[in-house]
């Protein structure tokens, strides 16, 4: 399961399953440094087994390059 | 703003406002300790600005004692 546009197509999101509650932890604080350091911030779920992670670019209402690419850097940190 | 009720009437969330993505990961690591602390394990959102944690006992099948135990000391560390 990869990214999917929202319905509205203004947004991507992924979704991830983990074995437990602390490994969604642990993965949604991966994603808030990798956002931090690049400075474009997602919207982020999680609870026991699962992480949910969407990127949007509000400045530009819609989907950008730059929520392409951290969706790729996730992409491959979770391979 | 205080818990609200879902519409099922069988989870409880609150929404906290707060200055930045930072701030909501901080927070939301706050409620990923006691709810491991706790063996109580709520599902966040979280974004720029803004965490919301939504409580439920999946074993009864709603609210429960121990949802209203984290509520009251999520609101108490956050007040």
């Amino acid at each position: 399961p990869g990214w999917e546009l929202s319905p509205d197509g203004k947004a991507i999101s992924r979704g991830w399953k983990v074995k437990n509650f602390a490994r969604a932890a642990q993965l949604a604080n991966l994603v808030v440094w990798l956002a931090e350091n690049a400075n474009h911030h997602p919207d982020l779920q999680f609870g026991w087994g699962y992480v949910t992670v969407t990127f949007t670019t509000h400045s530009a209402g819609g989907v950008t390059m730059n929520d392409v690419i951290m969706a790729a850097r996730l992409d491959a940190l979770t391979a």
